[in-house]
């Protein structure tokens, strides 16, 4: 019987519900297909801040690096809204990422047929659904380059650096050339070249790597433009790779296209295959502790730790089985419900997706 | 009799077609208000690079610094796509917009009723139609800021510098209270505050500002949820004020929902009501030169120009209402056609224009 050993952060508002839910998904997997999966878990974000009034503590930190995976629900909350950037939950997220070196965030924007009519694009743009995954650069640019204030002819100002070497894009690029390979062999490179130095190198970079994957078309598109793409015309979209900041807009853009997004998952992956896992929406303070967050994102989350980390491909699609049969079924949670559906509270989803597993 | 100095750069492409048009249009505002219209033609951009090797020839930004206002056309084209930096056509429109001091940049995006088929979002969410004025600060940021390469951990690194000082954010809010005042009294204002320094200084700022306009209601949104929300409920916006990069990539954002983007025209201001007006569409190499091309964008630019920099209302509301007209009896360019409808010219739609004024 293999072994996983999974690091779990429940995190702040509905993160608790969402990753209980979660988990219960995960033992029923390991229970059909034999897999011992054991779990430690640990605080950060708001709740590890309370407690230790540091929003990543060090042990948190130390368990997540010895653990074959981890699973995130969500953090923050207008709790915690006020506190300086290094105490606020959101730090929790970057030093995991760095501390980590979770350089690669994988951000499917998938359309679930089940709920084509939340959509906010019109059917003929939509057409057949739509599958686009963004594979943002997470450990660099303007979010880790140096910060700070300086006197400049315009008085003192705030400046932020964007910053890339070539080695950390050759990287990123490998895992989306990668992935394109698996999926249409289409890859779009998105950059403002035309006006930044770090997208001039990303740009000069990229194109080096595809000389190793002749297969694949490589385009490259400006952010700007990519902005207007994916409401125009998503279709011509597969994978997307992009740098930290611009690939924080548009993966956001992405889901939101698809009507989607309390349904989507993310994964974010370093080296041999250590990954973070976590639900594309956030704590949801409002609903928080009320039995009413749907589970799916964090369930499809950890189908995405299956594959990637655990190379489980089987029991991944499994899950992923499990929760589209559950919505063909006309099973709904509150945010996705629509008028004569029914609406399942966290638990009751959960027992439909376990029931089809 | 007041007489006007305009600066004409046709540039690239169509733009010699549409700013053809436009100055018609404004001929004939000239003659009906009895106001002279003087232009002096000078050259920018690929075209420029052509003549002079230099896509901002001193003399060309010296006329426009004399000028009253600026018309553009556009600027750009495969053609020069492979020369440096500094000597492609884009290059021209930074010089002009630092040269000129051109720091406020006003794109509105609105939905034509007659086009509203053209618009990619379901009617739900489009509503009565939409009307959002994206402010966009153009002279600072990381446009503007020191770039190059510098020595790292990780090897040699390209870095672009995101820089504002107080006075930058302080003189672009006070542009978008004072429209906000005017419009709808409601003014969100995005950045990255929960990452980036230049945002935490230009919040802080925004509220400073905002003091001043106590009959002003400030929002402040993050620039990924941004992107999300003009997708998901762009009815919620009315003025959007936020720095250069974001601005790039929202404004075009929020063109594209209207789905009229080929009709939307932009002002870039600078003090003393000097501007620069220009379509937001491109140089569109593709149909240059074949008098398919759609003027309203254009036209609109001078809109917007006898009403930010003449102080020309009733003269500017004309042509609004000239090419509202036009619209609304069916007149169409190949654009804009839908199966049943006739595709016109640049020049007969422009007559169409002209005979509405
Ligand atoms: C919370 C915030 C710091 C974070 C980011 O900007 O990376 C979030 O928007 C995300 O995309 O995970
Ligand atoms: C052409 C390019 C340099 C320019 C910009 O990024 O500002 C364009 O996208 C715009 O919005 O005017």
């Amino acid at each position: 019987m293999m072994e996983y050993n999974i690091a779990v952060i429940k995190g702040d508002g509905i993160g608790p519900e969402v990753v209980d839910a979660a988990i219960e998904v995960l033992n029923e997997i390991g229970k059909k297909y034999k897999h011992n999966f054991k779990y430690e878990e640990v605080l950060a974000g708001g709740v590890a801040y309370d407690v230790y009034n540091n929003p990543l503590p060090e042990e948190t930190l130390e368990i997540c690096r010895n653990s074959d995976a981890v699973i995130l629900g969500a953090v923050g909350g207008p709790k915690w809204d006020d506190l300086p950037g290094d105490k606020r939950p959101e730090a929790a997220l970057l030093g995991l990422r760095k501390g980590l070196g979770l350089y690669a965030n994988l951000r499917p924007a998938i359309l679930f047929e089940a709920l084509s009519d939340a959509c906010p694009l019109k059917p003929e743009i939509i057409g057949e659904g739509l599958d686009i995954c963004v594979v943002r650069e997470l450990t660099g640019g303007i979010y880790f380059g140096d910060r700070g204030y300086k006197e400049t002819e315009m008085g003192m100002a705030a400046y932020d650096i964007m910053i890339y070497s070539k080695q950390e894009i050759e990287r990123i690029a490998k895992v989306a050339f990668n992935m394109a390979q698996k999926r249409s062999k289409i890859l779009t490179s998105v950059d403002k070249a035309n006006i930044l130095e770090s997208s001039r190198l990303w740009r000069k970079t990229v194109e080096e790597v595809a000389k190793d994957y002749p297969d694949v078309t490589l385009n490259h598109m400006y952010v700007d433009n990519a902005a207007m793409q994916l409401v125009r015309y998503p279709q011509q979209f597969d994978v997307i790779v992009t740098e930290n900041m611009f690939g924080d807009i548009l993966s956001d853009e992405a889901s939101m296209i698809t009507g989607s997004i309390g349904m989507l998952p993310s994964a974010s992956l370093g080296e041999n295959n250590k990954g973070m896992y976590e639900p594309v929406h956030g704590s949801a303070p409002d609903i928080a502790g009320q039995g009413k967050a749907n589970p799916i994102a964090t369930i499809m989350s950890i189908a995405m730790m299956l594959k990637y980390s655990f190379n489980l491909s089987e029991e991944s699609e499994n899950i992923e089985f499990a929760v589209k049969k559950a919505l063909d079924e006309g099973h709904r949670t509150l945010d996705i419900v629509s008028k004569g559906d029914n609406a399942l509270g966290t638990k009751e989803m959960t027992q439909v997706i376990l029931k089809n597993i």
